[in-house]
């Protein structure tokens, strides 16, 4: 048949320039050139090389076999928006009510409903970072553009200047992006510095967007500061979560939001006008991930510590290594001396050692100059990536 | 803590203009009116009554027993991507390359991305309907408009006319969607039709999506015309396919696209900034359900036909009914004479006989006046259905 057409190289119109120019994520790039290496360690991606905890996967099988395979509602299975609530209350103290809960398709598609909700084109997002890529590439998606603020490490720590981030908003900023504990940082936010940024968004009719994915896995306390503990119900703070992390369910996709309760017939159109919503008996098994998952966690955090200590004291004894012990989350993010360009020295380390790091470069231009590497891996994995990494960190 | 806000009513600023004023899907809506009600036949939600065949439940359970729990690659986990290839070509006759195949969270969410990828604020798309609502919406919710194309109903089928279509497209008009067979009139678009269409598509370099999610759901054929089986590889054509509706996966959330290869980076890097991918162990069961599948839709479509040939027969049978009955899927799309508001009396059917049909309106303007039964139930519940809208109908 005709295929009169006088593009050259391509028989169809072009797509949107805004999505053609969105960047490929370096993390899935780095990984796509390890793939099926017999002697790979991979510790580039933000996930346990635990699988999913048996008590959370035998709900799964029980929901399929009572044959949850219906659609559900769009704002959550009911069960689950249940034991949200009473995770959130038991975990920070509150009392949420039930219409401020959205469950989603993970924590990233909450962002994107989040996003969605809020940007306009030419709004902006103030993205405190380094940080993970993808909440930046999401403002972009919906035509609105991020606006990087950037924690310095100073004295073996990560640290925000709130001045920079107030600075860094204008009239078209219309959120403040944190994810603190933070990926790649291993940063935590003090409840007093949140106030602080809470006080500062009220009068300036700015959103938090608080992602707390990584709530639980912290170090030194349980759970992280959250905004949402902060703010008042009607506040404009949303705060994302999934079971990602703590609960070892990456493959899974599934997540939730806490917002003002006026908002959760917004999010059940977008749910409903995006994808309906997770998976239903996905759902079913979520709501006794967080019914019976608090002795997982604890022991999840244990291991994680161990792993920790290991990483941090073979970091520590490489001269060209410079790093900021993590507080919380599961990354290692170190800089090391004489290697500026993360991707060329993690693509070179991947090439010559198989041990697979995400480059710095992936989490913004703050992020340059360091590497990440998840820590969420066997000690046995830990030590000989360990061993394969010192020749190139000495 | 202060809430130093002085907007009355909230505390927080609004959210984009453009999602509060997004409609609640008029189908959602009544649904929720007789949620609970113990004597209530839902033929409203566009699903079956049946659970998902077991075999397809056994390969989920399967997958999750082998700890498919972790991330899988943007572009689908790869033994689904091959069974969705093979799957394309013997049904189409078609040789498809792999990298023609995106997967999706469902038909739904791949519409959500080829909007993302196509439509700037201020684009329209020309929608064919009657047709199900959310397509309409997820243009909104990117800033763009739709506009009405109507089908008209005449001796007994739905009609487009190619010339009407061709008249609503404007300089603006990046996309025409299509949803052949179509939800909620069960018309089917020649591919005679589909050829004249494409070839204007071609000359104005519109982009033509189109929703085959209810292709096989035929009843005179196997399966309906598409686009995709007429388009060359390269043309702008971007087909939608779901597990929903020919396997009974409704609860699911899995789908896929069939797009020109160039596409599917940019179709990778939305689904990494949307939500990454479907659940992983729910790719793999997919890819059984469709090795497997051929012989269970052949059955469905049987099981189908009857339940259609009862429907029909009750309803041409009442004087205040016109119908034309379905060529495919599983709506019975009529109009009541005397009755204009379809929400009012779709609420008054539900009230007095506890049978929840889908109000016409939801489906468009074109759609007021109408009222969609979904006939995917059991024959028992359909019988019972028409006897109690007898006297309603008479």
């Amino acid at each position: 048949m005709s295929t009169a057409i006088d593009r050259p190289g391509s028989g169809h119109p072009p797509i949107r320039e805004q999505i053609s120019r969105l960047p490929d994520s370096k993390i899935r790039t780095i990984s796509l050139k390890g793939a099926g290496r017999p002697d790979l360690i991979p510790l580039w991606f933000g996930e346990s090389d635990e699988p999913t905890p048996d008590f959370i996967k035998r709900a799964a099988a029980a929901a399929l076999a009572a044959d949850h395979t219906f659609y559900a509602p769009n704002s959550g299975v009911p069960e689950l928006r249940a034991e949200i609530v009473a995770y959130m209350n038991r975990t920070y103290g509150l009392r949420v009510a039930l219409d401020r809960i959205t469950v989603t398709t993970s924590g990233m598609h909450g962002i994107m409903l989040v996003m969605q909700a809020l940007i306009d084109p030419g709004d902006t997002v103030a993205v405190v970072g380094p940080v993970w890529p993808n909440c930046r590439e999401t403002v972009r998606v919906l035509g609105g553009a991020p606006t990087d603020v950037t924690l310095r490490e100073r004295d073996g720590r990560w640290h925000l200047d709130s001045q920079e981030l107030f600075d860094a908003c204008g009239p078209r900023t219309r959120a403040i992006f944190i994810n603190s504990p933070g990926n790649p940082t291993g940063w935590m936010m003090s409840a007093a510095q949140q106030a602080e940024i809470l006080d500062f968004c009220r009068r300036r009719g700015i959103w938090i967007v608080t992602d707390d994915v990584y709530a639980r896995l912290v170090y030194d306390r349980d759970p992280a500061p959250s905004f949402i503990a902060l703010a008042e119900p009607d506040d404009a703070v949303i705060a994302v979560n999934s079971f990602s992390k703590s609960w070892s369910m990456t493959g899974w996709r599934l997540g939730w939001l806490t917002a003002p309760a006026d908002l959760v017939t917004d999010f059940a159109k977008l749910n409903e006008y995006n994808l309906a919503g997770p998976t239903t008996f996905v759902q079913h098994a979520g709501a006794v991930a967080l019914r019976d998952g608090d002795a997982y966690i604890g022991d999840l955090v244990e291991r994680l510590r161990r792993r920790r200590d290991l990483v941090s004291q073979r970091l520590s004894a490489f001269p060209r290594v410079r790093f900021a012990p993590p507080e919380a989350a599961f990354y290692a993010f170190f800089a090391v001396a004489g290697e500026p360009d993360s991707v060329a020295f993690a693509e070179r380390i991947l090439a010559e050692t198989g041990v697979g790091l995400a480059p710095g470069a992936a989490f913004g231009p703050a992020g340059e100059g360091y590497l990440r590497l998840c820590f969420a891996s066997s000690e046995r994995s830990l030590s000989a990536a360990m061993d394969r990494l010192e020749p190139y960190l000495s």
